[in-house]
């Protein structure tokens, strides 16, 4: 008589264990440099997903930036025993096979996935320490927002990344705030990859959960400067509900400012495709930042105060010390726009700056339309 | 000595009046069919362009459906008196040169510009009313909102249009709050036309204001299925706000919404355009009806009750006596997709349909992602 089918299942497990340690050695290891916030949520999604899938190893090495907690304890020390990062995720399992790990080169050298996912303005002195010290055949993923506009140009982190480490650095970027992804709530994102595909679909197996849904799109300056440029397009709807304008002028502004956003992209890599701003990191993650975040919520402010409060001000009553991405963004855009010659092209960014700087009353934001006719 | 500037200016003007009177013959003439809330405000946008630009009698005839108000009067004697309408748009004034007239006959048989902008079922029948009796060198434009979508196809107000009366017909659609243009609050819109580029920049001409800047697209389809499958999303994004899932939800469930809304729009008419849904009666109406609107608010009601109240329920108590048009689009859009079986292609528009007729609960909105991967 046959055995049920629970047995039988039962009965091969013993043969996929063994082809699993037959092939333990070809399994993808991966390793996260960051354990913020995002840092810490991206390690969860992870961590289901090695242990789910035998393509990669079961254990996620965090690299964890050590901190001593007010209880005396080691921030790392607190992650291994709780499986919870509970000084930026608190109340959170990241997963038992998550290691914190205080050690830089200790953390990345047996990883050949290495996910990037730390504040911007320390990846420069991140990549210096990493020289020579990962394996020579890492693909890298940045999960890391908010690179600078350059005059010469964006300063994008995938670039820095395999300009400084020799390796290959796909991005993700999307409509994720950590918090909501933490609990499980329904969300997307996209991984922008240079050109091999089973790259790309093995950073989507790493990431994809039914509840982080995850699209590949051959691009990724588009989807890298989506998660940047998005942030000034924020400060101009802060501006728009700090006027209680309505719906309907916040709508309009969004959109201007994501038709930017894409021609802006497109003048600096023509590679850059339409469709990728029809993806999470696009429209989506625009629409997220403009219905809440901080950029928005100061903008708001200063505009209520008629710019009479400077955002130097407001920052540091409203953000405890953080620091607005989109004013700085805009003024960097500003910069590429004056350099090249591009100001009459982009009233929306252009206007963004001139606004948050003191030259024009919020009010101007709406007040461009007479150059937008000239331009589009 | 030469006069001063002004002078000349005025000495000029008889000469300019001449030249008027001599095209005058060739100017065009506009009327608006409809004087609802939005035809009103339309009506108010024509009438400023059209004393303004040399291209327009200044006269705009606008068709109001007679009514008898409570003081007795008629409501055309009341907006010729006082150029407001004083029951859809109190408070704003049309133009002096806006000419109610209650006889449809009488109002269209000058006009070679005609402006559609009543509820979607009065138009067939006006339709028949105006057949022969138009000027056979008419073009027309539809504001129509809302067609519907039959099992073999949508059936688009501009086709209806063009067929039954033998002209042309473009769109106009976009993120458009009548109240807030009414107050010239910064707004969008879009004009769909079908091939004759003078044509639209005439419609364009007509519209654009400071405060309402038009753009023509040529994709009179895509233009107005935008306006139409935008109340499927909204209803989705109901939910979501419903089940307090987060901007970032229903971030993902407006692009989800929005790449339906393209597939969809595509499969139906192979001419419709990428592009069009980067326009304002894209992403931007999308936005607006997604952040307020009936649909919306209906859904989130719907939502917050785990659907124990039935949509028709809500609807009589929140909307008085207004219908959702989002729940019943989303019912036809389910039958051609079952027609056609499509059903798989489009998971967000199925499931909308299935929630709001009780088959699935609301929160059935976020889990569609098995579905949703199979099928892009």
């Amino acid at each position: 008589m046959a055995p049920p089918a629970a047995f039988e299942a039962q009965e091969t497990l013993p043969q996929n264990n063994l082809l699993n340690s037959d092939t333990a050695s070809h399994r993808s290891k991966v390793t996260v440099i960051g354990s913020g916030n995002w840092g810490s949520v991206a390690a969860k999604l992870i961590a289901s997903n090695t242990l789910r899938l035998s393509t990669f190893h079961d254990e996620v090495r965090m690299w964890v930036y050590e901190e001593t907690l007010q209880s005396g304890e080691k921030l790392t020390d607190v992650i291994n025993q709780t499986n919870e990062n509970v000084k930026y995720l608190p109340g959170i399992k990241l997963g038992k096979n998550v290691v914190a790990d205080p050690d830089l080169e200790n953390a990345v050298k047996d990883a050949n996935m290495l996910v990037f996912v730390t504040p911007h303005q320390f990846m420069e002195g991140i990549c210096i320490r990493l020289l020579g010290k990962i394996r020579s055949d890492a693909e890298a993923i940045s999960l890391v927002k908010g690179m600078e506009v350059k005059m010469e140009g964006p300063c994008m982190i995938s670039t820095l990344i395999s300009q400084q480490l020799g390796i290959n650095c796909s991005v993700l970027m999307g409509a994720n705030i950590a918090n909501e992804i933490a609990v499980e709530k329904f969300s997307e994102a996209t991984v922008g990859y240079r050109q091999n595909r089973e790259v790309a679909e093995r950073w989507v197996q790493l990431f994809y959960t039914p509840y982080f849904i995850v699209t590949a799109v051959q691009d990724v300056e588009g989807v890298e400067l989506c998660g940047t440029l998005k942030n000034v397009v924020a400060i101009a709807a802060g501006f728009v509900d700090g006027l209680e304008m309505g719906n309907n002028t916040k709508a309009a502004i969004m959109r201007l400012g994501l038709r930017e956003m894409k021609a802006f992209s497109k003048l600096l890599f023509p590679s850059v495709k339409d469709s990728t701003f029809f993806e999470s990191c696009g429209v989506a993650d625009l629409i997220t930042t403009c219905l809440g975040g901080r950029n928005r919520k100061v903008a708001e402010a200063y505009a209520k105060n008629g710019g009479k409060r400077s955002f130097d001000e407001l920052e540091a009553e409203m953000l405890q010390g953080q620091k607005l991405q989109g004013v700085s963004t805009a003024r960097e855009v500003y910069e590429v726009l004056s350099h090249r010659g591009w100001l009459e092209l982009f009233p929306l960014f252009a206007t963004v700056h001139e606004i948050s700087s003191g030259l024009l009353p919020p009010s101007a934001i709406v007040e461009y339309s007479e150059k937008q006719v000239r331009s589009f």
